[in-house]
């Protein structure tokens, strides 16, 4: 769907710069500099936050040794060692709890509700950061995989009790331009008023629109109901797969070790 | 923390955008064109999103009777009625169970980390929208109260289940142009390579800073450790209290009945 499908406005530079977004797997080795990579952490700071108490923290990782070691963490991932900058986001309420010590008063911690709020900040920070490299000529990619093995994350990163890496970014100047690719069609995703089920002929053309891209090349489902036959494997099998298999499934044991109780 | 201070560099659109962002608790009722709202959303749509699931949903509301009852049911903030739309930001799995469905997988669902996919895919696209209404010259305010009363919240929006409010926005044009605050000091946000604890000259700096921006007025708070002494309130005291009070207790019972059981 392109910006100008869906509004006759002159399309400013936010705008542009987001619909050009696309999950960048191959760097340059070039290192960022420093007052760069303040300048994207500073740009994601601005960012909204609950009640101001800006719950998360950020680690900047440009050590060679430690992206290589995070690479075979998040599932190998060769894009993790090459990119010359990752960036770690925690949800962090160690820093709560160091205040409320200087003031006198005791953390409560224990509820999903304080996990949640730090997770909103965090994710919405790492977003602004995400943009503000993106609008600098950088490419980045988020990296949900530094939960596949957090324990050893945390061990690296030297996380203290109630911080926890949620998710990572790979940043740095691209080697090759990455494609963008479509998004479902907004009848599924923007509902009016009331939540609306009715989203199957959506599902279906994003289905049709996903094959055509050619991501999934030649790749062939079986068809439901109909055994021995197949058809193209486009995005309704891929995403099937994907919500039907149980993934991290320790996460929630990790978590608690780490003080986040989730009552 | 001016842009200036941290860069070197030319700030260009995007970074102008998001550093001048502030949240906005004043609207005028003038109506968002539908054509624009469509576009905030689209924009939104381009954030990243775990494996290509797109696994949340956003609830437009523009009619006056809902906004005004979501404005009761988010603690009787005035501007969620006011504001002319509010979107609704939800983990939404639900449609991932229908992809399973017609392509004849079973769900899984059940995990923190499924949870967390949804969260993360919302909070992002809430933040891209966000800054794309920014940069058409509206204000926006998160919502987390949004989570004061969620069963309410998903009778008013007809959510099913699987489908779960996690942050409202409201939407619309300033009547009075919002302050920015300082955000903590970037000693205390960003760490290099590994956590780094010492973070109290940041929280004693910025502690100051926050005073003497005067949003807290003459309010004052007990010494900590020294009986019937007072001291001007700022950060710290307004965090402790935040940090130490129980709030939502009955969110994770409300996500279970909602279908995500956070195992």
């Amino acid at each position: 769907m392109s910006l100008r499908d869906e509004l006759d406005l002159q399309p400013n530079h936010v705008l542009q710069v987001i619909h050009a977004h696309a999950s960048c797997r191959h760097y340059q080795p070039d290192p960022i500099p420093v007052e760069m990579v303040k300048a994207i952490v500073a740009t994601g700071q601005r960012a909204s936050t609950s009640s101001n108490l800006q719950s998360y923290s950020v680690i900047a990782i440009t050590e060679a040794a430690t992206r290589s070691r995070l690479s075979e963490l998040c599932g190998n991932q060769e894009h993790v060692a090459q990119a010359p900058l990752f960036l770690c986001w925690c949800t962090d309420l160690a820093r709560l709890g160091r205040v409320c010590q200087l003031r006198g008063y005791t953390q409560i911690s224990d509820y999903v509700e304080n996990f949640l709020v730090a997770a909103i900040d965090a994710a919405i920070a790492a977003q602004n950061a995400a943009l503000a490299a993106q609008s600098m000529g950088l490419g980045i990619c988020y990296i949900g995989s530094i939960r596949i093995h957090p324990r050893q994350v945390i061990e690296l990163l030297g996380l203290p009790r109630l911080v926890f890496p949620l998710t990572g970014l790979t940043v740095g100047w691209p080697s090759q331009a990455p494609r963008t690719r479509p998004r479902l069609p907004q009848e599924a995703i923007l509902h009016w008023e009331r939540y609306n089920s009715d989203q199957d002929a959506a599902l279906l053309q994003y289905d049709s629109e996903m094959a055509a891209t050619g991501i999934y090349q030649d790749r062939q489902a079986p068809v439901p109901g109909k055994e021995g036959q197949v058809e193209a494997y486009s995005w309704l099998e891929h995403s099937a797969r994907q919500a039907s298999k149980a993934a991290r499934t320790d996460l929630r044991e990790i978590l608690e070790e780490q003080g986040f109780l989730l009552k």
